[in-house]
């Protein structure tokens, strides 16, 4: 297996169906957020998931070890990551369920046809354009900064793409929280669940998963919050069946 | 003390200072969300602060306790809530630092002058319009129903009242965050910081208090949730200390 890779990458193993996936540490590598934002999001038969900002493609793969069903495709601007998605798409045969797109989130109707997806899942950058020193490598900065989309892009998109009715799901973090409720709604894309991710129980959460729906009735349902590690510093039962099934 | 007393009255004791509140069972009693909300809301020497919907006078007469300064008006819609908050008033001889008036919160900016306060508190009625049944007792009603004022309306008056860089404090319901996030932020009164209010650890939460800034720049803070009851079923250490110094 490992003379698929080339320079700069690495195989890591995702621990399901027997699935792995090529990383290249010179581009965005995924980390713990694409993970949780897999085992939150939510599909059902014969459903079409979108997945911005695909990146190497970490969020469909598990999706689709997740589920058996659902027809996935990946939006990535970056040229270099897109490709190593389709390779790592084909590594694991999932060809006949994910098809990977280069192209620019702020063109996706171009791209796709409105009102096509059930769900759209995305891992976006973090961080707007006032905060945070910019990583100079490219692909790094595009991953982490909001210089190539936006998340009033990234709403104006979902509203566009997503079926009425159709299901948003997006892992970010708790200071761009009144950000998130404010262009969601405006977009139409109501929240209905929320879930803030903490390091250690009762610590500040650092992440937060969001579910919206298109055109959902106001009525935010908060969940318990995701507790990465026990008091013995080890991953909780909850985050360990999320990682190892 | 039992001689100030009329018919469906109690005296309860507030374990600070020696303060006590008449409370009348046909009105709105205060709960746990107002001893947590004024607890959360922090005010400096020589700010004005104003409580909207001050039922009887519970927020500031508990902010009194907790801060020796401070110069507190309360404003209450029902004129039997709003004498009873006189009384207690005068009962806990906080007439010099606490003045309440009965009057329409819709009604404020006639009532008082614009820019004119540092910190607005709010415990305001929860349910919007299509949620749960309304209580038939009208006082009860209004407490608790947007009937008398909507979020929209609380957060017009909040920003016309209160001065640039001023705080404004509330508790409320989690299914309510999108609606609080989102008029917030409309009139220009930032969320800063936010905590939740758990019954129990790594339960659902069932309350939120938040705290906005009129001009503030974006940016959340999520602290850690606060949590009530610990695993034996007591109060935990920190809900103690709230409630008993």
């Amino acid at each position: 297996m490992e003379n698929v890779l080339r320079q700069n990458e690495r195989l890591d193993d995702l621990h399901l169906n027997g699935y792995k996936i090529i990383q290249n540490t010179g581009l965005f590598c995924f980390g713990q957020d694409a993970v949780l934002l897999a085992a939150f999001a939510k599909t059902k038969r014969g459903e079409n998931i979108l997945d911005f900002c695909t990146g190497n493609g970490i969020i469909p793969i598990l999706m689709c070890g997740k589920y058996k069903y659902g027809s996935y495709s990946g939006l990535e601007i970056w040229a270099e990551s897109a490709e190593l998605a389709r390779r790592n798409v084909e590594l694991n045969n999932l060809g006949n369920r994910i098809s990977i797109t280069t192209g620019d989130l702020r063109e996706a109707e171009k791209i796709y046809a409105p009102s096509s997806f059930n769900v759209i899942t995305i891992n976006p950058p973090y961080m707007n354009g006032k905060s945070g020193p910019v990583n100079p490598a490219e692909p790094m900065a595009i991953a982490r900064h909001e210089i190539k989309c936006s998340l009033t892009d990234i709403m104006e998109k979902t509203e566009k793409l997503l079926t009425f009715g159709g299901r948003f799901y997006m892992i970010h973090r708790p200071q761009r929280l009144t950000d998130i409720f404010y262009e969601m709604r405006y977009f139409k894309i109501e929240p209905k669940r929320m879930r803030q991710v903490c390091p250690k129980k009762q610590k500040e959460p650092t992440m937060v998963l969001v579910e919206g729906v298109k055109g959902g009735n106001p009525s935010l349902k908060v969940l318990p919050e995701l507790v990465i590690y026990n008091d013995e510093g080890c991953y909780t039962d909850e985050v360990m069946k999320i990682y190892y099934g």
